[in-house]
């Protein structure tokens, strides 16, 4: 049972949405023509603007409709540092942890020779020329910790070993707020590994 | 910390939609940015066009963008039920559940004087101009389990008595595949004194 053609349709559309079944598309459409059709309006018009105008930054590559985004268009950030993600999100997560005030550059994935993704789809042609403008003395490599994400960070670092820079990976280890019985072992050996000094007053 | 104006509009418009917090907000605008651009613009005019197009079925009033939904256009229904629902979506349950063949009538909410929704609101005035159609001969008031569905479906009950139509109201009960033990004591007694005869072989 259906309602009409362009419901239907919308029902449909709506699924494009990630975590968005069936269930809840119903429950969205309805929302919308039952009871905010303004804001629908907005989404519909907003959304549109968006998909025509937002492209990447011409320097890191985050998501913005300028030409530079907000933060590589700010001279108040340590240009000496420049911290390799895989993607906007994550860069956002660093931002609001607070206390990076570098650079970003923003890859658009991690390399994946059997999805046939290789070095120019995630920008490492441009990131070399990046590195070229110079400033840059340390570059942070903070790709996922999964195997991809790995792989990327290995294969980046190899290609700009000849630079010089400091390159530097984000450390591995307990999660703040976790219980140690549930920490997964693979990070909890890494923890060990990683110990550090203790400085208690 | 945000993306850009234009990224951050899109953020704020999704929000709109019921059930997405700022954190899916999030995750949906940069699906839609990152991986199906052509997804977003399909949903982006399918909402403008449903928006500007759904209306109310002249008859019923359930949501669609012709004059007659695809149930009231249908001749093959039974002419001699009308079951009155709250919403579209409750219309959609009863059709999923099949077994139904009568007609309906959508109030799109019901009576809450608190609100300032009287009988106007919810059609009650256009669903005397249906019953003068005739053919009618049981109306089944299908709102809602709860006070204001009781309490609209009494109303409307007294004010189509005078029309001496059979009228029914859906059975309370024990849900099907419910234990015993977790039903509530309000449903629990309206299924004691709803009792049936035992009809076992």
């Amino acid at each position: 049972m259906s309602f009409s053609p362009l419901v239907d349709r919308l029902l449909e559309s709506l699924r494009v949405l990630p975590g968005v079944g069936p269930k809840t598309a119903q429950r969205m459409a309805l929302h919308l023509l039952e009871r905010d059709r303004e804001g629908g309006r907005r989404l519909a018009s907003v959304l549109d603007q968006a998909l025509e105008h937002v492209g990447y930054c011409r320097r890191c590559r985050t998501l913005t409709e300028e030409a530079l985004c907000s933060i590589c268009s700010s001279s108040r950030r340590d240009g000496s540092v420049l911290c390799i993600v895989e993607s906007p999100a994550d860069l956002l997560a660093i931002e609001d942890a607070g206390g990076y005030r570098g650079y970003y550059y923003v890859l658009h994935g991690h390399l994946s020779p059997l999805d046939g993704i290789g070095p120019e789809d995630i920008g490492l042609d441009q990131l070399e020329a990046r590195l070229d403008e110079g400033g840059v003395e340390e570059v942070i490599l903070a790709t996922n910790p999964t195997v991809e994400g790995e792989a990327t960070a290995h294969y980046i670092a190899e290609q700009i070993r000849e630079r010089g820079l400091r390159l530097s990976r984000l450390a591995y280890g307990l999660p703040m707020g976790g219980e140690l019985e549930y920490v997964d072992g693979g990070t909890l050996s890494r923890a060990f590994n990683g110990r550090q000094p203790f400085l208690g007053e």
